[in-house]
């Protein structure tokens, strides 16, 4: 595809991650992309959604877990290539194989498919704004509106204008402390990392060839001998075996020198934390939200969801409350990240079979 | 069966209960006396138990509604019979049905099915104390030692002392405020009403006949159109339904002249509440109470229980958290007896299926 003045964007949705801070929803059979968190469909079907329009987008490329690919062909049709991993080897490698598999003038917009985007036409303005910019040869992130002091999330520092609502990116912050992270807020030039970026397939494999050789090298190697089944791409397992499992942050967005970043007030939310889910949900008049078969009775700021049992809650407060067929979690809201306790006591049992 | 030195006592075993307030785990099909609660197996098997000693007792009877005869008929061997009460109409229509069943000279121990009583040599001590007084025509109650003030259950108000131990019963006072409760515990001459009797076949026949005339005639005829299958005894519905729907304590305790008390520390509770069943549980360090698969992971003061899934509480203090199959409760523990809100909202929704 050669740069042309209305050029289209393929998609390349990320759906590696089996992440466990939502357990018990999230399990490794059902991780985060693949459930219906805010209502209309999965976070993988509603990413897919937000890439549908024919006039800036392109069929998507995704790339997943070789064990999701029945359940990811029913929920994104229309897709350009599955690329199915091998072994999660973190986001660097994942987009290195999309890299190769398009063409190396294709613009590619890569994007989590677990992240929440509330504001859909926000998003493909961002998106049009950066678009002259990638074809220029530049990475460009989108910075999300940060909100409050997180302390879970990656910042972005703005340096110098490059045009409207473009600069260049000054620096990478990786989680800090809650002090710079107020400091972040309070200053206005830091914006979240949400893990968007549009890019050339050529600018991020000559940036990977220059800062994550390895990555790269394992990559080719995988994709030259991979196994294709129709749209389904299956690399090679030893040649990907042998790539560093690492960020696309930490091997390139650090490193490369043309970083753009267009800042982005779309309503963003990466969900991490049910405390997070409660934070983007529809709340009663009680600050509840309720989802499933449940009671909720003189309780109030409680994220209640059941995909199963009937819950009844009386008389409590700020509390998270999940029930699944076979587990249950109560922790109280604001302390909802310690899920990982209850997973890591799981896994120190052998109790596998619940997560 | 005539009067002796050392008559045996007939246990009339009252297993006609189907509360929620134990729910979700208390249900209709599996009412309070079936849970196994406090370990060692169910309430009624426990019941049963405590009145197996042959040197004392006789074979029990035991008076169940009719939908529970075969879990009942498993859970308690060696029964005199079962009384299978065609519909529930509270304890003085079951009283009488037994009291017909025995012989007038058979002395009966009328127990609830439900109830916890930790020192067993201390019941049977207080039942042999007991003894004289009831061969002499009393009805003798037995006074658990109030050991809070209780707003929950009835009080007997001891009289003057008949005999070492024993007292003549002054007064029956149903479900006092706080502050009479507390009034009765600091005088010490009030005891909880466990619901415990033994008396003469024949004086409850009587004091029925005198104080409860309708229920007497009624369980007459229900019995005197009984129909008899082995141990079962199917008491005749329609006659059965015309009696008043009364307790004991209303139809007769509180009318009679001749009743006694023995007061008897022997460690009884009725676990009407999850936070009566977390008062008399082991608790470990944090004060939890912990049953079936569950974490608790810096939860204090807690009862945790599930008859199913796996359970994770992270940060939580002083809260019931109980999970079966199809329902979880979260309530806080001081507060446990609203989960009849929750069962009143069910009903309201028609989900009777879960009740």
């Amino acid at each position: 595809m050669s740069v042309s003045p209305s050029p289209r964007v393929t998609p390349v949705i990320l759906s590696g991650g089996a992440g466990t801070r939502l357990w018990p929803l999230s399990r490794a059979a059902s991780p985060k992309q693949m459930l219906d968190l805010t209502g209309g469909g999965s976070m993988l079907a509603l990413t897919a959604a937000r890439v549908a329009d024919a006039g800036l987008f392109a069929a998507p490329i995704l790339v997943a877990g070789a064990d999701q690919a029945e359940a990811i062909a029913a929920q994104v049709p229309g897709l350009a290539c599955l690329i199915l991993e091998p072994a999660p080897r973190n986001t660097a490698p994942a987009i290195a194989l999309a890299a190769l598999a398009a063409g190396r003038d294709d613009l590619l917009l890569v994007l989590p498919s677990d992240h929440l985007v509330r504001d859909a036409a926000g998003f493909g303005a961002a998106v049009r704004r950066a678009l002259p910019f990638a074809q220029d040869g530049w990475i460009v992130t989108f910075g999300m509106k940060a909100e409050r002091a997180e302390t879970g999330y990656g910042y972005i520092e703005r340096g110098a204008a490059l045009g409207e609502g473009v600069f260049a990116a000054a620096r990478f912050i990786e989680k800090p402390g809650p002090e710079a992270a107020a400091a972040f807020v309070a200053g206005g030039v830091h914006d979240w990392n949400g893990g968007i970026f549009l890019m050339l397939a050529a600018t991020m494999i000559d940036a990977l060839g220059r800062h994550a050789p390895d990555i790269l090298k394992a990559a080719r190697a995988a994709m030259a001998g991979a196994r294709r089944d129709g749209k389904r791409v299956h690399p090679d397992a030893a040649a990907f075996a042998a790539s560093p499992a690492q960020s696309i942050d930490y091997a390139v967005m650090e490193k490369a020198e043309r970083v753009a970043v267009v800042p982005a007030a779309i309503g963003w939310s990466d969900i991490g934390s049910f405390a997070a889910l409660h934070l983007v949900s529809d709340r009663d008049g009680d600050g509840n939200v309720v989802a499933g078969p449940a009671l909720a009775i003189d309780a109030s700021g409680c994220l209640i969801r059941s995909d199963g049992p009937m819950v009844a809650a009386i008389g409590v407060a700020d509390l998270v409350i999940v029930a699944t067929r076979d587990a249950v979690l109560v922790v109280p809201r604001a302390e909802s990240q310690r899920v990982r306790e209850a997973v890591e006591a799981l896994k120190a049992k052998k109790r596998e079979d619940l997560l």
